[in-house]
């Protein structure tokens, strides 16, 4: 069968290369796996040794690779399958970062959830380091998010990647965690029940074959599809130099929508989430609502602007607003100098301040009267 | 002399009227202020007894009001006026907000700085409930401002304008504030040093006519004039219906630069400044540096970009890169490993290693190699 030599010349291949090998992946996308796998099997140096890539193709067996990780309960997932997400397509079309980039030439899956079928996601990504503030908010805002019926999509490591999916998961919502290292392997260690619990409820997802290890490349290639998986990527902390700006990076060039979430000015983690608004690359959220209205379809959801309490000088008349903007803040006004500065007949001032102070919004002092605390602001 | 009946037709105009009624405003703008008063001073109503206005007028003596203010200190700036900041003319193009508008009949103003020589300045504002955050924030950005030769021009209320004067004195700047009450009066009343201290060293600025309380109406008026008298204006705590708003919303209209400082998410106080990002109205600044960029001259103040500290990892050769990505974040890898991993000959490797190993960037375990902390993230 085509497509079994198919799946089967691109575990070797993935087992090969590393993560976003950027030529290799576009040789895959342009001749085929089947085709690039016999080519490089068969490469020859000058004097007709088998060159070192050959060599390594050499020993991988694709068939004993696939059935030893589907005894550890992963599936390997190429272009073509139902469940492929078909977003991941769009990284073709987008240079590298880094020499990394390219659509991966399959994926690591463990868990039951079916990939093609998670509608829509978010990723919430930031600093391993968060503070308590960023640790909270990712918390919140991916609660919202997943109540909203998104997926959530992250890493795994400390900080953000876990406040999000906790939050998440506390939801009742859908979770993907995308490793650095092989979908077999936990990373951090002290996230095991984490990692499991999404195997068992979400997904674990990998670009990296089975048992490796994770490495700064691959966190880089990781964070291309974290941002490619999803319809936008939220960056909660991030210091000026986060990885998370890598994966905002990626967001921005795919054409995903990149959001933000501020803090203190003073605090280092928000500094590259506010570099990144200030430049115009991401717009700012202050929640799980604003990101709602980002992601969703058009009116979907849109936010209520937050407009403060409703005081009662809303639901004055005009002429009692008119006598109210009379009114000294300071030192009482008589009455008639309160009519000469609102302009209106003496009688009429009288019986509107009289009915304004039985509201609450002016008081008397003394012979005259003054904004009362409440109707101040 | 002409000049002097405008100007005491003006200042009649400007005890008659309320800051910023727009209709007056412009009737003065279009045909000159003298034929309005005399307008106004002959209108009689259907018996033809004097109209109110006109007995009002009648009442007044721009004279004596003149002198009076005088000797206090005050002076009364018309348009063509050596020291009439043209900035406020911009006010005649756009429309009201809340019945407020135009540009003012005239300016009374207290304090030795000359207005005409205020080359450049920005407003920082923000709510009077500010949190100790805003309140040092101001004052840092204020210093900055002010450090860069630009004015810094507010309110004088407790919170954000208080830190702003506070932060721009401090660093030997020029302050203005723009009040609501007469620019002989002193409001609120603790301020009364404050308030001194900008009119003995700086300005203190009004529209309203001396003696005057300050009202809602006042603030309102007050308001445009701080957004139409500076380059930008600078938010940097607001709730989502602080006072602050429209002094952004003139700003917006005035089409000078506004720009919010971010603050926890969290935070009622931010919440206002948060709604102008992220609709795009303002831009997020984190300090001084950044508001110079905004309102100085194009490349005159280019922020450096927050790049974090530099890391040993920057200054390897391309090859030590590429080992140094290879070596796993865990648990250690021999050093064949490594070389299968990087795709480089063993010797090679070996020799790097022990290279990233003298900087610090990779440690030893049992036989293999790790990342050292150092070296991640």
């Amino acid at each position: 069968m085509s497509d079994e030599r198919d799946r089967l010349a691109r575990v070797a291949l993935n087992r090969l290369a590393e993560p976003g090998e950027t030529r290799l992946a576009s040789l895959v996308h342009e001749l085929g796996a089947v085709r690039v796998h016999e080519h490089l099997s068969a490469e020859r140096d000058l004097e007709g040794v088998l060159t070192d890539v050959a060599a390594r193709l050499e020993g991988i067996d694709p068939a004993r690779d696939l059935e030893r990780a589907e005894r550890c309960g992963l599936r390997f997932l190429v272009p073509g399958d139902e469940e492929w997400p078909s977003r991941l397509d769009d990284l073709h079309a987008v240079p590298p970062i880094q020499a990394r980039g390219g659509g991966p030439i399959g994926l690591w899956v463990r868990g039951p959830l079916h990939l093609g079928e998670v509608a829509a996601s978010v990723a919430v990504v930031g600093s391993r380091s968060a503070t308590s503030y960023g640790g909270a908010v990712a918390r919140d805002l991916a609660a919202e998010v997943a109540r909203a019926g998104l997926a959530v999509v992250s890493g795994a490591a400390y900080g953000i990647d876990q406040a999000a999916h906790r939050g998440g998961l506390a939801a009742g919502g859908t979770s993907v965690a995308v490793l650095a290292c092989g979908a077999d392997k936990v990373y951090p260690s002290g996230h095991r029940n984490l990692i499991e619990h999404l195997s068992a409820h979400g997904a674990v997802v990998s670009e990296a074959a089975p048992g490796c290890a994770p490495t700064r490349v691959r966190f880089l290639a990781r964070n291309r599809l974290i941002a490619a998986l999803t319809r936008g990527t939220v960056v909660v902390e991030a210091a000026a130099r986060s990885g998370a700006l890598n994966t905002a990076n990626w967001a921005e060039r795919l054409n995903r929508h990149l959001m933000g979430v501020p803090g203190p000015v003073t605090a280092p983690q928000s500094e590259g989430v506010h570099q990144l608004v200030r430049l115009g690359a991401a717009t700012l959220v202050t929640g799980g609502a604003d990101v709602l209205e980002v992601v969703g379809a058009a009116g979907q959801h849109l936010v209520v602007p937050p407009r403060g309490r409703t005081r009662s000088r809303d639901h004055l008349t005009i002429r009692q607003q008119q006598v109210l903007d009379a009114v000294p803040v300071t030192r009482g006004a008589p009455t008639d100098s309160v009519a000469r500065a609102a302009g209106i007949g003496l009688v009429e001032v009288r019986r509107t301040l009289e009915a304004l102070g039985r509201h609450g919004l002016v008081d008397r002092d003394g012979d005259g009267w003054l904004l009362s605390d409440h109707a101040r602001d």
